[in-house]
């Protein structure tokens, strides 16, 4: 069997706003297997706004992603050939395989490789709702929000893989959920699909005064939780509104991905409403993935967590997908369909 | 008996910095006591940043501090006078008194007044280091910065009455303490008197980039955990210095006081270093105070836990010296005697 293997390699570094011409596309032989190594075709990969971090070469809590080496990120695939005693062909397995059509594994490493159950769980779930994005809302709401029944939660990024999961985990505890998302039509969505109580255009609202007025009048009694995926404006916004003893979990700072950071105009209401503000990698909590998973994957087996994907076609449309992406053309998880 | 009551009263609200002319001094006669009421002579007032917070008209944790009323605050005095079968002349007692010579409390009230024991603790000593400050200075420590042997734990107001329990607090637990405060004198002092690792002298580094130097210097490990009085660009600083999974307790931020909020340049940090950031008020905390009280005044008493008192003579003095402490002329504890 001779395979060819088309990869994306991050070419180049951004120096502000990414483009095409920092990723590349290129050609390689998939060699044999070596004792214990296993084969994956890679059916979808996953899309993720971290992947921009780590497209900087600055201090962050990841390495950077090495320049001429394929983009590091989520795969959900088939096994097509093994020579490891765990795996067998035509098991459907989740992993880091990256921004290629096919990835070589040693699958004696611990954890590199999982296989998956798709009798209830479509394969590309396991890659939002039932994967990463999924636990990441998970762990923001309930391990640093801790949401109890009656609080209002808001979340950023509402119709986004976390953003959905984060409020209907919070509507299942009983909360008013308020989504803020780009567009009417996303906005919509995020309620008549997703089961908001209310949400938020915030390219409808682009001052503090007019953003604040429109907070106020979907959080009327204020805001108890917050899951942080935008930063800038919003954030000053949320915790204008804020009330005593609130939590904030930082998940994602997206507007300040591109430049100069963007301050927090009044950190002085962390003492005086005596808040809680955390940030989080969900891959340092891989103790709360079984429990978190256990949740969400009974949730979208029985139909009571929805999620939406979009979905690039082909391995040559991931970096314009990606930059898409990051301007938030997607609604809900953002994927790269291979086979 | 015919008793004269000297009070300090909030005559008007500052506009930007306080001064003088916002309080005013009165006589009253004291009355006859009412069935189950106490006459208390306060022997030394207590003052502390949060009255200046107090005496804005704004939302804040507090009630504003009413106008045309005694300042409150906290005090320690002598029963003179009870009706009350719980306290007999002679009693050394602690309350909320406010800025006057004498106090008539209803004693039957929980807690507004607490008898306190003078035989191996200066009586003063209960508004300092066995009061509030050594309160909050434990409860941010303990509860929120929850600092490991080894670690390296920052303390800004660090000559202050709470900055000196905190440091001599962490360093009890095995931490490496850094102050920071005002002036050669001071630093000079809470090293060698309060046994502080270092002390850097905010004054002789007026800029980010210099005050982040110094910090690099005296913290090589990075900074683990901060306990916050001041903000604006020494939270900064201290920020950009901050280690993964890092803490800061918010206790003050005395620098936003008189105008504007003051920005954090950099959330971003929050996220970068999974930071944790928590606003708290000790009196919303009682629970913890048996606990807190226990350690701090078993350090008192056995001469472990140093603190200086900066003294100011006769009610007349209080305002004065609440301007000064705000200006961080005060080194240790301010207190107004009175007897």
């Amino acid at each position: 069997m001779s395979l060819t293997n088309r990869q994306i390699l991050l070419d180049n570094r951004p120096t502000g706003e990414p483009s095409v011409a920092n990723f590349k596309l290129v050609e390689t032989p998939v060699s044999a297997l070596a004792d214990g190594e296993v084969l994956v075709r890679n059916h979808y990969l996953s899309l993720d706004p971290y992947m921009r971090g780590r497209m900087n070469d600055s201090k962050s809590y990841a390495q950077p992603q090495p320049l001429g080496e394929v983009m590091i990120g989520g795969t959900v695939g088939e096994v097509v050939e093994s020579r490891n005693s765990h795996f067998k062909a035509g098991d459907k397995v989740v992993g880091m395989g990256g921004w290629q059509e096919y990835q070589r594994v040693d699958a004696n490493q611990r954890g590199v490789l999982q296989k998956v159950d798709t009798t209830h769980i479509p394969l590309s779930a396991y890659l939002g709702a039932v994967g990463m994005p999924g636990v990441t809302g998970w762990y923001g709401l309930v391990k640093i929000i801790t949401p109890k029944a009656g609080e209002t939660v808001v979340v950023s990024a509402a119709s986004g893989a976390v953003g959905g999961a984060v409020g209907q985990l919070a509507k299942a505890r009983g909360c008013r959920v308020v989504g803020i998302a780009g567009g009417p039509d996303k906005c919509g969505q995020v309620v008549s699909e997703l089961g908001f109580d209310a949400c938020i255009d915030y390219k409808a609202h682009p001052d503090l005064k007019s953003l604040s007025r429109a907070l106020k009048e979907a959080c009327p009694d204020g805001i108890d939780g917050y899951f942080e995926n935008v930063g800038g404006m919003i954030l000053d916004a949320v915790m204008l509104r804020c009330n005593a003893f609130s939590r904030i979990a930082f998940c994602g700072m997206i507007s300040g991905y591109n430049g100069d950071p963007i301050p927090m105009t009044n950190p002085s209401l962390i003492l005086v409403n005596r808040m809680k503000l955390e940030g989080f990698i969900v891959s340092e909590h891989m103790g709360v993935w079984p429990e978190a998973l256990k949740e969400l994957g009974a949730l979208v087996a029985t139909g009571q967590l929805k999620y939406r994907e979009t979905v690039a076609e082909g391995i040559a449309s991931a970096p314009e997908a990606f930059l898409g992406l990051l301007k938030g053309k997607n609604f809900g998880k953002q994927l790269v369909k291979l086979v």
